[in-house]
């Protein structure tokens, strides 16, 4: 039987894409291989990755003077190549939001200089800073927000206004989940294994501007942007299969309806497990109302070791990986566009008796 | 119906496999979601990829002072990450037997000073160069060779003695099929895409004195060995399902009694392939005979038409892929070790009744 997987990623997938990929794992239809094993240069895969890209541009609106590209490495290496391929001036702006927005700032920092706009550390990154925009560098390359803390569960309501200087987001934990206007980035990545697919592939939406060809010598040839945007994410082999899943996780979200539809969906299962939290007696969330994200809820009891008998007891009822990452402590709920409100509801049933039972 | 798939890469996997993942693709048993939806810190997950790990050490005779990585970006990652990871005297050698070999090279020259050691591009790479010792720089911080040639169909069959210089290959198209004594060795790597699983993983192989602390600044921590030496290749969240497939690769290479197994198998397989192409008076192999490939074996009609009408009625016939790459022209049959020895006899059957009818 399956679980509820409240995984931070790599997360739940659809069932219906798996069982698609289950049904075509051994024969794509018309193939005769799995899809695993064409070359990335057959007709049956660029029509594929074709649809991917394409899927790409219609559900989040991609205008056409931006590239959509497939690449490996994860958000991770995502922290080098923005500063390495965007740096002019030689300085960026960052709001550190997290661990990951910290990472990427010192990751940037082996290649310009970067200029922390504001940050929530001093409060465990339990919200999202108010943004003085004197503070802002109207010279920066880019300024880079991280859009959701998958960590903390804080999300931007409201973008920065940062007039000429590109924004560079990591969408990576709230991609496809809501609407993102595009065209208000220089700049958008995420690691797929949250809302788009398997680890392996992460998707960069990038504006053409942006993608230069005068880099230093020392940029690895992987690390271009550039490459990449001229070869059509084929300048080696892509993780095709990886691609692949993507596909059917995008076909997936249109038949729902696309990101409006799915974004109501997210809105009414995170609703109401912060209205369960707000009026438990034992639960409480750990992210100040105005900046709580729709897709990662922390929450604590307030003892270590009711939360560790709750985590226990959880993964006992088939809710799994409920564990909070250990820089918060207690409980978090990851409820990606894959988690049904089945499963967001059972988590809320189960938090009921779990409260009445250990009152 | 299954077709032969003679693919140079991404190339065929054993039906086993991937009947073994399409059962356990909804549901991997015992956790109740799929490989895809673990997180990889999960201690199923955990299983799987020290599962892949200890299978690499023990089907290639890993010595203990090696580290064995499962790393994003393909080979093409690799011709950057050796070169900013090895340099320390800021030379090295490189044999160019092909195009992989120059891509090597080239990218290698951006970090460091290469000598090219030999070359064989005056015969479109049909043979491997003797090389001559003098030649070698005895200072150079290592000695790259292209162990076999996917485009060319070239393998090496006598290893360069490079005395201190630690010799580093690219094994991706002969890695589990044939012997290789990683001891001889500073650094060995494969992108999975041919004999090891889905495109999107890549494996490095890398003697502990070369994983250096002090490298440049400039150096992306994604590119540094020793970030994934020191993290179990869990530095950022892995390519967790390609490593998972490679993982049941290497069960089923167990399975089939080992590499030497495989290669007695892989060598019959090539032997009558040769032994066809030595007696036809239509086609014939580019290869010079003491440097062929046990892998990739390229061969031409002398007639680029009747090329053309081979691929043709080939693929109509099941026989998939088989055109050659443009830079050599003609046909290529990719014959890793998941072609069974009744794919590559169906394609010498084939050729033996194309051959009659054309004469």
């Amino acid at each position: 039987m399956r679980v509820y997987n409240f995984s931070a990623g790599p997360s739940a997938l659809p069932e219906e894409v798996l069982k698609r990929a289950q049904d075509e794992m051994v024969e794509y239809p018309g193939a005769g291989m799995s899809v695993m094993e064409m070359s990335h240069r057959s007709k049956e895969y660029e029509a594929i990755i074709n649809d991917a890209e394409r899927l790409v541009r219609e559900l989040m609106n991609v205008p056409d003077n931006y590239k959509v590209l497939f690449l490996q490495g994860g958000a991770s290496s995502q922290f080098a190549m923005i500063p390495m391929n965007l740096c002019k001036n030689g300085k960026a702006d960052y709001v550190i939001t997290g661990q990951w927005a910290k990472k990427a700032a010192s990751e940037a920092e082996k290649y310009l200089k970067v200029n922390r706009v504001a940050s929530s550390a001093d409060k465990t990154f339990s919200y999202i800073p108010k943004l003085d925009k004197s503070a802002f560098d109207p010279e920066a390359d880019y300024f880079h927000i991280t859009y959701n803390n998958t960590i903390y569960g804080t999300h931007y309501t409201e973008l920065p206004d940062t007039g000429n200087v590109p924004l560079v987001a990591d969408i990576s934990s709230c991609v496809l989940a809501e609407k993102i206007d595009v065209s208000k980035f220089g700049l958008l990545y995420a690691g797929a294994q949250k809302n788009l697919g398997p680890a392996g592939v992460t998707l960069v939406i990038v504006r053409d501007d942006l993608i230069r060809e005068d880099l230093p010598e020392s940029v690895p040839t992987m690390f271009k942007y550039k490459i990449h945007a001229d070869n059509g994410s084929m300048y080696n082999t892509p993780p095709t299969y990886a691609i692949y899943i993507l596909k059917l996780v995008l076909e997936w979200v249109k038949e729902k309806g696309g990101v409006e539809e799915l974004q109501k969906i997210n809105e009414k299962k995170a609703a109401a497990l912060y209205d369960y939290l707000d009026n438990s007696e034992m639960f409480k969330g750990t992210v100040v109302p105005e900046d709580r994200s729709l897709m990662n809820i922390p929450f604590v009891t307030g003892n270590d070791e009711l939360d560790a008998e709750f985590v226990k007891k959880s993964k006992a009822a088939g809710l799994m990986n409920l564990k909070g990452h250990r820089t918060v402590g207690g409980m978090r709920a990851s409820i990606y566009n894959a988690m049904t409100v089945e499963g967001v509801n059972a988590l809320i049933d189960f938090m009921k008796k779990f409260e009445s039972e250990n009152k």
